[in-house]
């Protein structure tokens, strides 16, 4: 049977096959955040002409069912269809994306350590040529220039000693000779030595971030990111894992996530004139399942209780084993991981923000997929990860999205009127709301008391915006010929439930360490979605802590700073050990206090209002 | 254009072909000892019908070139052409081969050591399995186990930890793991473990012997060999390392001995019904042409003055490199080389003598496709290549061939009749005349005075045999319809050359050394040749010391016993390492000492007959 695409294109599909796979087998890719198993909603599509069978609609209401509405994975063509795909259901991934840049990680450097001392460590050797009184082999020659330099017991791998005899008598005997820290010959080269470039990657789970940097100076030669393309196979670590244990899927997510990575490396190497053999070294930072994928271990048991990874301190393996678009030969070194759901990208996150070395006590927060919070100083770490899912990205909310093009950003409420107004990004017409707009949402409707601490709608409200919808109440908050946006009451549970699994978090570590909010110093903001927040509103609904302004501290992508920071430095790779040595994973999932302090954080903005005291300024004013 | 074959099969003929180049893109191989170069007239065939041109007849005589015999080297098609390929022309290789098993590997490793201690160390490990409170990594709980054993710092490959976390669940966290004497962990496997095995490879320039070794108990498995199909690309190391520097020659040379190791293996393998997965270790002799060739390393350097080896002393690299059918990461050992045209054979052949453990001097021979000496004792050792090349398998002699089925192996000549009775192996009609043959067979026309000292025909002598070739004066030892066998001056002179050099080589050793030839207590025959060397024709011609027979010991295959040895004891490996260590080695070709012992050794059996009082006696009889 064929599917003819609006663009007239038609694919064919295999007997037992639902569209999405079908369409998935073909390079077209839907938004399908709990992997094509009938539950997010997301891969809707509609089905202009044709029969065809449907096991569910998922979260679909009657008005996109009437329409032809579907869900892609869960429907089978009877016959050849004709569908149309909205363009909130399609996704885009595999494009470099915008992503913020950094900003002065060179300083940020400087600040921290300040010497070079990549991966690779260089020597300059003279080697003397043989003669036939002096006929040592070339690699006993090589070996003891090394001696000459007290350089002993490196090791010669088989690729090296492949191209040695032709590659010393070209060079004419003057070398640099390339090794690792853990004594492995990487390469020689001519005199004199060209510029040498590493790249740092930040894995994350649902965005790819690589920095192409010179390893003679520092600098940031270009940075590229693009969308993780794992999230074909759905938005958060656990459908990922989920996949990985299906057939090939395993193998599948790996090469999607190098594929990513190389797609950006051999862009940006290409825009600079830059071999890729040049690129001699790079530092990986992800969550534990990022680094198990990446790198094509197992993921499974991560899942299980009693939730083991299968390592957290990585070996330096070589870029060849993950096929990395760079020299095979060259290190790569992964940020260790804590824990199943604490990775390499926290301990980069923790090392950029400098709050291991200090003595006052600072609270680490990373929002993005998912949520991790660290607290500590110069003597102790404690972390946990809150499992706020990816709410806040647009997983598991009716007309969530990520924070592109067509997301709703900022939502005001007239107190009077009781109607909205929405920031877009990009100004044209809204497509779905992203995690900022969500936050704003609940914090307008809760201030505009349209929702009750409970996050249910008072119906009372004087407003038809409120009414009753598929899956219950719902809010509208925007609606033209082709779609509306609204915020169900399904909705707001969720992100209650996100922002409560955060707060409980940071209560729960500090409680386990005897602290109190108040003796928390700074708190350092992370992550993208951290760019977007709106501290003021975030503690409105309780999800961050009622602390001054100016405690508060936002790093941006720190996970990609801490691998710029090790790629750079030997001294900034032991700090990152010692910070994972010295972290302490508490986990919440098994912990009865953490329910307690979960269950208080999902009022609005939390039980104990005495804790929230400038909200309880704001409710005493309305 | 076509040649069609006398099997009625028709290959196509790229215009520019030669012959020789056509049957090989074919997959027929002609014996061609100088690499189709035109100069060993070994490849000759017959048209049959068709034109062609012909630049050069080489060795061929005018009989031959009458009855319409070319070279196929030299040999260009000008249209379809029908050809014939004499039995003697075709090359042989790939079959497994019969070759004489060593005799009690297994008692003379006991005599020399007794302790197994192969490559690939195991150790049992009982692992406490995780739960939510021990909670470590699969990886970190694998190395506290290690710690509890006191191994630490083991090296822990990619494709190692990939499988980790499902082998250990399988295993029920009880397990084995192997390691390598580099401390890089090789495996893991569950209890009970299973038999584990290696194999021990001699890489000769003519014959590769693989043993497959029982690493539980150092039994001999089973045996099995077949010719170096490198020998399609010529005879001798030179022409070797000439064809590996055109082209894709060093690939092609590389895939050649690597794929005729892997046919043996994986037959033996096979017949024993032992996956490929559980040959976990290999060693392996060769000289140092073979050793780099087999790992694909570029062996220019080697000829070229002043001959400089990529390197001698070999890392430990993994079977995967070479593409061996075995676990890829299983360890591959190469015996340390001593110098461009010393290598691993040799040390491996000193281990097996026991000649560096005694006191008393020995003379260690191998007679292979080139000829090594090495003189010493627990003390001292030196060693010279003598550059025999290799007339005695045939090469260079225009009749020669080596020691197979229809090969000449024994000659005996009436000294009335001056008329020769010949012992062909296989009782058949003789097709040429191997090494043994010709030594005999010098020895037999110079007691019988048809040659003189110096190897030239007495023309008085009284017989018909003696006459006129192409090539000057021969003796016709046989004749029948299809073929003549005889040998010429120039044969005579080739052999010579290569007993000359020989006999020079370890008087000159004696000589540096301070020793003279009745200090010798041993001496030691290794080699294939070696089987079939009757040691007084050999002291006849003058190739071997006259010394009582006693005093010679045939070891047979001293490269594949050397390699055995090491492929069980890491003290074996450390004694061929102090053995390499220990030998030096003597540069023939740059002496003028060695010039002078060649020039009066030329002589049958040698200028200074006194060197040779057994000899003298016959003569006198005579």
């Amino acid at each position: 049977m064929l599917i003819r695409l609006p663009s007239g294109q038609e694919i064919d599909n295999i007997p037992g096959e639902s569209i999405l796979k079908a369409l998935k087998r073909h390079g077209i890719y839907l938004v399908a955040s709990c992997g094509g198993k009938g539950i997010c909603g997301k891969c809707h599509i509609r089905v202009l002409e044709g029969t065809f069978q449907t096991t569910t609609s998922g979260k679909l209401d009657f008005r996109q069912t009437d329409s032809g509405s579907v869900l892609a994975c869960q429907t089978y063509p009877e016959e050849d269809l004709s569908i149309d795909i909205p363009k909130e259901s399609k996704l885009v991934v595999g494009d470099i994306i915008e992503t913020a840049r950094a900003t002065d990680l060179l300083g940020l450097f400087q600040t921290l350590d300040g010497t070079l001392s990549p991966l690779v460590q260089w020597i300059s050797l003279q080697i003397p040529q043989p003669t036939i009184q002096n006929n040592f082999s070339d690699l006993e020659r090589l070996i003891k220039a090394l001696e000459g330099q007290n350089i002993k017991d490196l090791i010669f791998s088989h690729s090296f000693v492949l191209s040695l005899a032709d590659s010393l008598r070209q060079a004419g005997w003057q070398i640099m000779l390339g090794y690792t820290g853990n004594k492995e010959v990487f390469s020689l080269s001519p005199l004199p030595q060209k510029e040498r470039f590493g790249i740092a990657i930040d894995i994350g789970t649902t965005t790819i971030v690589v920095y192409l940097v010179s390893l003679s100076d520092g600098r940031v030669v270009n940075v590229g990111s693009t969308y993780n393309s794992q999230i074909r196979h759905g938005d958060d670590v656990i459908t990922r894992i989920v996949y990985a244990t299906e057939n090939a899927g395993l193998q599948e997510l790996m090469d999607a996530v190098v594929n990513d990575v190389n797609t950006i490396v051999t862009q940006l190497a290409e825009n600079h004139g830059i071999s890729q053999d040049d690129i001699e070294s790079a530092v990986i930072a992800g969550n534990t399942t990022m680094a198990h994928l990446f790198w094509g271990l197992n993921p499974a048991y991560i899942r299980e209780e009693p939730y083991i990874p299968t390592l957290n301190e990585f070996p330096l393996w070589k870029a060849g084993a993950a096929a990395l678009a760079m020299h095979s030969q060259a290190p790569v070194y992964t940020l260790p991981c804590i824990a199943s759901y604490i990775g390499g990208d926290i301990v980069a996150g923790v090392l950029a923000s400098k709050m291991h070395r200090h003595p006052e006590i600072s609270l680490f927060l990373d929002i993005g997929t998912n949520g991790e919070i660290v607290v500590g100083n110069n003597e102790w770490l404690v972390t946990a990860a809150c499992s706020a899912g990816p709410c806040f990205e647009g997983s598991g909310i009716k007309q969530g999205m990520r924070a592109t093009e067509g997301a709703v950003e900022t939502v005001k409420i007239n107190r009077q009127t009781l109607d909205p107004s929405l920031g877009v990004i990009g100004q044209g017409k809204p497509l779905g709301i992203c995690g900022s707009g969500m936050i704003d949402a609940i914090s307008e409707l809760f201030l505009s008391g349209v929702i009750d601490q409970k996050g249910r709608f008072i119906k009372e409200s004087k407003t038809d915006r409120i009414r009753e919808g598929f899956e219950g109440v719902e809010f509208l908050f925007y609606q033209d010929s082709q779609r509306e946006i609204v915020l169900t009451e399904v909705d707001i549970e969720n992100i209650l439930r996100a922002k409560a699994a955060i707060y409980a978090g940071i209560s729960l570590l500090l409680k386990k360490t005897g602290f109190s909010l108040n003796d928390i110093e700074h708190i350092y903001i992370a992550g993208g979605f951290g760019n977007y927040l709106n501290v003021e509103r975030a503690i409105t609904i309780g999800m961050l802590p009622d602390l001054p302004a100016e405690k508060f501290i936002f790093l941006g992508n720190t996970a990609i700073a801490g691998a710029y920071l090790c790629l750079l430095s030997e001294n900034m790779r032991k700090e990152a050990e010692e910070i994972s040595r010295k972290m302490t994973n508490i986990e919440l999932s098994v912990s009865r206090q953490f329910m307690d302090e979960y269950l208080s954080a999902l009022f609005l903005p939390h039980t104990d209002i005495s804790q929230f005291p400038t909200v309880a300024d704001l409710l005493k004013k309305k």
